[in-house]
Order: C-alpha cells, then structure tokens, then sequence
C-alpha cells in the first residue's frame, strides 16, 4: 500500500535524523567549538525540506569525559554527545523527534504525531 | 500521539535513507571505485537496526558526465550517481523505499508499507 | 629517509585540508546558515594539532548560481563553493596554505614554508 | 618560501590521510562488512590525485570489543578499529605514511620520503 501522510512525514523524520548524525559524526569538537557545531548542525539540516526547527545541544559533562579519556584536546563527535530535538512539518503532520541517550546507546526516536 | 507501528517503521526507513546519503556523499569515485563503493554502502547500511536489505547502483552514464565536467578521473559522490532500494522491517511492518532522480533532483521516497 | 621538520608541518597542513574538505562536503547550506557552517569548520578544524587558524569563507555568488542549478532553497557544500585559508604551526615551522578554484577545481595548495 | 617537491608531496600524503579519516569515521561496521568497508576506502582514496596505493586493515579485536561496548551488532567506525598505510607519488617523490595506534591515539605519520 502506499503510504500515509504521517507515514510520509514520519519517513521525512527520520532522513533528518540520519542526515544530522552521519554529516557531523567524526568532527573535532572540543568545550570551545561545541557551541558553533551546535548553531552549524541546526542551520544546516532546518534547510532540508518539511524540516521546521532543529534543536542541537552539547552534553557538557560527556564531552568533558571524552576528551579526558582521548587524552587530548579535543574528541570526535559522536551521538554520545548529543541531545537533538527537531520538528517535522509535513502535509498538515507535526512530527516531533528526539535523540537521546537509552541503556547507553543514542536513541533516535518519534515522541508525537499531530495531524 | 504516540506513532503508530508503521509510523515508526517509516522513521526507522528515513533513518537508514539520510545515513547512507550523508555519509558517503563526498567520497571520490570512478568508474573502476564505483563496485566496491556500492557494495560497502550497502554492508554498511545493512548494519542499522531493521534494515533487511539496501541496493545501491551506480549510474554508469551520470559517473562518467560528472567525471568529463570535473574534467579530472575520478568526482565525488552526490544523489545524481545513485539509484538506491532499501527494505525495513519493523515489528512485522515491511517498508519498501527508493532513491532515484526526479526534476533532477535525487529524491527519497516510501513506495509501500505492508502490515 | 625520516622526514625533516617541514615536510612533517606539510604533512599536518595536509591532514587539515582533507579533514576539512571531507567532513563537510555534502551539509546543506543555504544563504541563510552560511556564516554559521564556515565558522563550525573554522573552529572544528582548529581543534586539531598544530592548526593555528582557518578561515573559511562562502561565496555567495557560487551558493547562489549552485541553489539556482539544484532548483531548491539549498544545496549541498562542495569545494567549489568555498575559499579556505589555513596556518599551521608544526616546532618552530610555519605552513601557510589555502584552497581557491583552479581550472574549474578546488585545488589546495602550499603557498609558503618558514622556518 | 615557496614549498619544496618533497614538502608537497608530504601535504599531498596528508590530504589523502584527512580525507580518508573524515570521510569514512562513523560508518556502521561489523566484522561481516569490514572487509567491504576497507576496499571501498582504498579504491576510492587511490583515484586521489598522486595516491599510488593505500591498504586499510580493519582490527579484528578493536572491532569485536568497540561492538561489545556499544552492546548492539555494529559499532561506528573510528581510528581505533584501524590500520592503514598509503604511498603518495610526486613529481619523483615518494612518501610511505601509516596510520596505527600510538599512546591510546590514532597517530597519522610520515614513515619515509625518498627523492
């Protein structure tokens, strides 16, 4: 069958989601760039399509973490340290989505789906 | 409300759809790269949670258009090059989706759900 | 034979230029969230060793005909559509490098080594 | 000063390391598609200009313990999981540069440069 307009919209969730994570993974962040990645990451995806507000913040204490244990400056990006939120607009659908993480692993997911 | 089962099982679908793009989007190509890129795009998809199988073709014309405008031997991978299907399988909901070209963009989309 | 000094400070000038171009080709960028990806690269980039400063510019004139060519609100980063100009401080050598269109093709270059 | 061959044969051997890193760090990887994941990375950094071979070997017990620790099936790729030598070619230099762990870190280095 094809799909429903939530179903669509649902669908359109989660390219954001997958475009978001797999873009940035793997970029040097440190305390000082958190915040400029952070603005970078919403800007970027708010511009894909039915994509109406994208939330990124950087968790402090996990990042603080990560660095000590690279033993450097500086680490990589990961879902670890992330708390993202986005709303998704599409067709008369609200969808809204998080990431977060769950049993230690970073949980994408859908929390509501308005028509 | 919360998502339905195929709600989420088209999320789950988006997901793999924006990391396989994002991803690999960037990667220098040619004709002689084109196989094995393919083939570890989709492995490496394969890996995500409810992804029961992803198919990813190279557009032998496309490739060697955009290598003759870079006027070198080898571009980078964008949607133009690809055609792509991908099944999800979400607590016994089958989403089928694809990438192909349309308008000349590379558009993404859900071509059936099955319950 | 070991590498001398600075063709080690080459070889980190190098390492920031590939960083740089390949974690960020493919973000979609807009007029709009411009300024906030060049300076998301710019500090990314300066988290990694030796790298004293990078300046990332867009040019506004490529986004624009690059968004007109895609037929959308967007497009995706390619080197084509940026200049970058880096410094890197490897003991006691400077690399000065940069990265223009050449020929229709983002080169990037070494434009001056002082010990 | 204007960089030297040797010197620019060392800042292409760089690019090439950078742009392999930052392309591939966060792929899905498991030890059923390492191998896939490995070839596609040196097929497609050897059509970089002046690359004359790359060998990327993923690390059978990095992977199955990084796996381990993310409790799923896969893991996302990260300098840890591998090992990786290159050869860049120009203009009569040859450089030898490998990527391996050193101190707990991903070191990219210089291994030889012979005119």
């Amino acid at each position: 069958m094809d799909p429903t307009t939530p179903q669509t919209a649902c669908f359109e969730a989660g390219i954001k989601f997958g475009s978001l994570y797999h873009q940035f993974a793997g970029t040097p962040i440190s305390p000082d760039s958190a915040d400029s990645l952070a603005t970078a990451m919403e800007e970027a995806i708010e511009n894909q399509p039915y994509c109406e507000s994208v939330t990124v913040s950087v968790k402090e204490e996990a990042l603080a973490a990560a660095i000590d244990d690279a033993g450097a400056d500086y680490t990589e990006l990961t879902g670890r340290l992330l708390d993202v939120a986005m709303e998704i607009d599409y067709e008369g659908v609200t969808v809204e989505t998080s990431m977060a993480m769950a049993d230690g692993y970073p949980l994408m997911q859908v929390d509501a789906v308005r028509e």
